[in-house]
């Protein structure tokens, strides 16, 4: 069991960076809004502490450090609606890929957009559900899943629609998995404080104008369900991370489409939870090494 | 630029877990048939001792330790003729899914076959060349990709036909994923020991029989193509570890299918790194936690 309530990791204004429990003002649920936090002494899998030294928060980061996470899997047509609009049958399990841990950013970094997703048209976002795997354990029954789960962030599934689905000989993995396509944050509520992963509003804005709205309610495989299948003979870790999938309105079902291009903004939010507002980086060809 | 020749990680006599260079009688290339090691302190992937302490072998684990591991990344399709056998036409880019590293496995492991995959028929094997990066970098051209390699190994990608093709909604990963799935080793041959990784041949024995001999030539994205088109926009790390497919004779291409049992013996080998030894075992329905 988490001592924290919100786990933020920060860059402080001391100009180092900390695991913290966010303080939020009264009344206030958006993690992304808190400017202060208590520095966390331990390990956020196991036995930590929130110590008395208060800290400025200066930046909010991925609320994971890159060393602190191990695999991250994605669900895809885990919503009823999103499947429909994907013209895609209902899926019989739940639909499994993988993303790179160097796909994970932080709730207000850009999303780069590289040389081989600006060679076609097809960037869309997909806001999701995130939940942080807690404890190892394999074969967890249903009704013990989400005692498995250290808390729930919300997250982009950021996707190239042309790499996802035509050019990777039908394999998602390629055209989700570029650097910082998994923004995800602002930070990671104790499953304490959500005792129903099912019933949370769900929804996107691009430049300010929503693009999806709905409820956790309409997935298909709730987060209980998913953990117990997934971790059918597969030890799931701690620091696993799993994005549940996205509900309808990403931009490839709309007519025309809309594409993400250089300088939107987009914005995912969860009830309860906050928001993670990334803007839409066309990066130099080269990156830095 | 590693300071061992051929590194192993395994359990000693005196019951400790270490990371070693592998000693091999003069004549043997096979990494499997290391009896000591020449332990080594520090950083695998950068700077690190090849001390005078000489331990005896106990059991070879797989050569990097969980906690070394970054992210899987598999390849499929990638032989011509394998291909050919599954009736899919040649990939135009490297088709990408990924195993969670719970799925990692030392060289004598057992390969456990846990419920789901005991629900209907079609578990299979596939020998692979294994490339294990050794340094952080993106956007690697393919003239300097195998600069990048920390080593090879060999690996077998094991496979349930049913799961990976049909209830998988057309995504491979949770058929490939379970736990114990990607046995890998014996241990890892330096990148400087093995100049052209494109003309070793790669072959698999069940029972003592061979099913699959070929060689890495028919690859149809080379090590260094691949890594290069990986990279693009895409951050690899030390201890990324691709798996780069696997030729024909899989199970799945015989008729009729040749589909692994309780019991059988897969030894899967690779010129100048050595075999994988292991042994098919259903499992107990619920495993220990």
């Amino acid at each position: 069991m988490s001592a924290f309530a919100r786990l933020i990791r920060f860059l402080a204004k001391d100009g180092r960076t900390y695991y913290g429990d966010a303080i939020l003002p009264p009344g206030i649920l958006d993690i992304a809004q808190a400017t202060q936090a208590r520095v966390i002494r331990g390990d956020i899998f196991g036995k930590h502490d929130i110590t008395d030294h208060i800290a400025d928060v200066r930046l909010l980061l991925a609320p994971l450090s890159r060393e602190d996470v191990k695999t991250v899997r994605c669900l895809g047509l885990n919503y009823e609606q999103h499947a429909r609009e994907s013209k895609m049958p209902l899926p019989e399990y739940p639909v499994l890929f993988h993303k790179p841990v160097t796909a994970l950013a932080g709730p207000f970094d850009p999303i780069p957009v590289a040389a081989p997703a600006r060679e076609a048209e097809g960037l869309d976002y997909e806001c999701e559900l995130v939940a942080i795997m807690g404890k190892e354990a394999r074969d967890i029954p249903e009704s013990e899943a989400l005692a498995h789960v250290l808390g729930y962030a919300v997250g982009n599934d950021v996707s190239h629609r042309e790499w996802q689905l035509k050019r990777g000989g039908g394999q998602w993995a390629l055209g989700k998995g570029f650097d910082g396509w998994a923004p995800f944050g602002p930070g990671i509520v104790s499953s304490r404080l959500i005792k129903d992963p099912q019933s949370l509003k769900i929804s996107t804005k691009v430049n300010g104008k929503t693009v999806q709205d709905s409820s956790t309610r309409d997935m298909i495989f709730g987060v209980a369900a998913m953990i117990s299948f997934l971790s059918r003979g597969t030890t799931l870790l701690p620091g696993d991370i799993i994005f549940t999938g996205t509900p309808q309105g990403v931009g490839s079902g709309k007519s025309p489409p809309l594409w993400l291009k250089d300088g939107d903004i987009v914005e995912v939010s969860l009830e309860g939870i906050g928001s993670c507002t990334n803007k839409v980086e066309y990066t130099l060809s080269k990156p830095k090494l």
